[in-house]
């Protein structure tokens, strides 16, 4: 199936469905660049697998992975785990994989694919070449049989969007207006651009994201959709954190902001880890190749909690064995999030490559009548 | 869906159908190989589309490709039929796919994963190395989710028989008794093999197979069983010709064969074509390398017309720009089986290869209740 469509999604009835909407399963990439994981990707891979299996107690996971990776893959993860072969760049599919939309009369998903340029291209992107991952999204779609939205010429990263499914987006400016994305085009043609493939009336821009962070700061990095009204935002009582800046710019423009329905939003603050600062010894396991971001000793990651998927009926949250936070991150969403399991996976080796559990799933919505 | 099971199907309720039970669908393998196919495969690639689109008339085909052929692969191919990537050492998915075998009460299929040696491994193999043809049938599986049954310690190839769906498989004794398959097995402990796997109860074994078949002579380049008590059998007049002895010896088997109802068998006889020669230029297009089988000019092609696939109503039928035969074979055809479209698809650039349309295919059962 690679019918292509030249209609848009909204005029063909389609919308994105939030996260916390029923799956019909998680994609996920495995990791193996080694200059970007440590050691081989091996301790990258042991916490690929252990979000996966945390997954796949909720929703089937389908594992895509390389040729020389295959059978190393398969046998690293548990049978229902679904394995499938495909060529990628790096493993990062909330940002390569398709965003899937759905029609609620016809009970159809339809996927976009975006075009993906390694968060910046040649600008500031973090690798060349991307061929690869560029393909990703068509080639899910053609797995499971699903016609597509293909855009020639406008690049996205899904981990810098977030919808409430009801026409609501929230993203960043310093990532959707970066001139490394769509320099040809202006802020309102980029809002219509979303608004025609989303299904949306309105878009609420947040200033910046995670201090460091590598994506020009993705918004699904300092916030999360978990509920139409109601967000997550990563936040920091240290005044002294660049942190603290950024953090109370967006908590002050979605105290201000209405969402798509004239709601004001319900904003549960989810304080960030202590600085996660790359070790010598993790520096030293990552091939130092050109081209590619460094891995340097001291560098601070974008730890953060919001970072976290929602599958169906439960929140896989990165965790960081950090004494302080871990905890109190649980307690938040166990009072945002009632119903939910939270089930805390330690993400450090993730976020050593530069995102976390976001980042590195993709839910294919399951089609229900919207409540 | 790794979950590899260690019973037996026969035992499960478990049985392979008739290729001419309804179809789920059609697998097939694009071709790259140039030390086997002329001019970088091109033509031949031409001929495997028009296979593939010949086919998806009449139910969904997925064709399996290499990365780096993936978007030449998606480009050649009419949109419905699905391009899933996956490496493999060439383009034969009878003989590397799974043999997939239903449960008529549960409505279940699974896989078969036999071992696969490229026709002979380092006996008389047609390439190494094999690897990755050896994972194409788990592959698959895992993509429709499938359980399978894998055997570790026995070579088949899924072109090597032919089986009724009611007990009763066909097979040549050059290719399933040849040292380069199962030496360690008697020629009992193969046909319990293949009673346990297929639920079978008769085995009806011709002597040989098509004069210079470079399978060690596949039954199915020979013999199509075309429904339950009825067989195509190739076959000449031309007393000179090799192929008329080995013909009518299998012809003597069938006649005298009674199959696992009892029946006896309805012979058609399809008479080959006038034989087909490699033209210098068709071999002068081929890589010649070391320990892969050459494409020698003057060469005779083991062609036939028997080497068809039956799709959902429909007969895909290789023809050889023969004045003489092709019409000769759709006639005979359309005789043998009433009610079957017959679709002729000239198919020189496939045998070339080595092998012809029901060699490049492989069906996936609809599970139904046995009539």
């Amino acid at each position: 199936m690679s019918l292509k469509l030249n209609t848009f999604p909204k005029e063909d009835g389609f919308r994105m469905p939030g996260e916390f909407e029923p799956h019909e399963g998680c994609w996920m990439i495995w990791p193996e660049r080694n200059d970007n994981f440590r050691l081989g990707a091996k301790p990258a891979q042991a916490a690929y697998a252990e979000v996966a299996h945390a997954i796949s107690r909720f929703e089937p996971v389908t594992m895509l992975v390389s040729t020389s990776q295959f059978s190393a893959a398969r046998k690293a993860l548990d049978p229902e785990v679904r394995v499938i072969e495909m060529a990628a760049n790096d493993a990062w599919v909330r940002d390569t994989g398709p965003t899937f939309v759905v029609n609620d009369r016809t009970k159809e998903v339809r996927g976009i694919d975006w075009r993906f340029n390694a968060w910046g291209g040649l600008i500031d992107g973090a690798y060349f070449p991307w061929d690869q991952d560029d393909k990703v999204a068509c080639k899910i779609c053609e797995i499971e049989r699903k016609k597509i939205y293909s855009l020639e010429n406008f690049v996205l990263e899904g981990g810098s969007i977030h919808v409430d499914g009801e026409g609501t987006l929230i993203a960043t400016e310093t990532c959707l207006l970066h001139e490394s994305r769509n320099p040809h085009l202006s802020k309102k043609e980029i809002e219509d651009t979303l608004k025609n493939y989303l299904n949306l009336e309105k878009i609420i821009w947040l200033p910046q994201g995670i201090y460091l962070d590598e994506t020009n700061e993705h918004v699904d990095n300092i916030l999360h959709f978990i509920a139409p009204g109601k967000v997550v935002l990563a936040w920091t009582d240290e005044k002294s954190d660049p942190q603290y800046e950024m953090s109370a710019k967006a908590y002050d423009v979605l105290s201000d902001a209405v969402d798509a329905k004239g709601r004001k939003l319900e904003i549960f603050k989810l304080h960030i880890p202590e600085p996660v600062l790359i070790s010598k010894d993790e520096s030293g396991g990552v091939d130092c190749v050109d081209g590619t971001l460094p891995r340097k000793e001291g560098d601070r990651q974008a730890a953060s909690y919001a970072n976290f998927y929602i599958a169906n009926g439960a929140v896989i949250l990165p965790v960081f064995n950090d004494d302080r936070f871990d905890q109190r991150a649980i307690d938040t969403l166990k009072r945002a999030m009632p119903g939910y399991e939270i089930v805390p996976v330690y993400a450090r080796e993730i976020l050593l490559g530069g995102g976390n559990i976001h980042c590195i799933t993709q839910q294919q919505p399951k089609v229900q009548e919207k409540k």
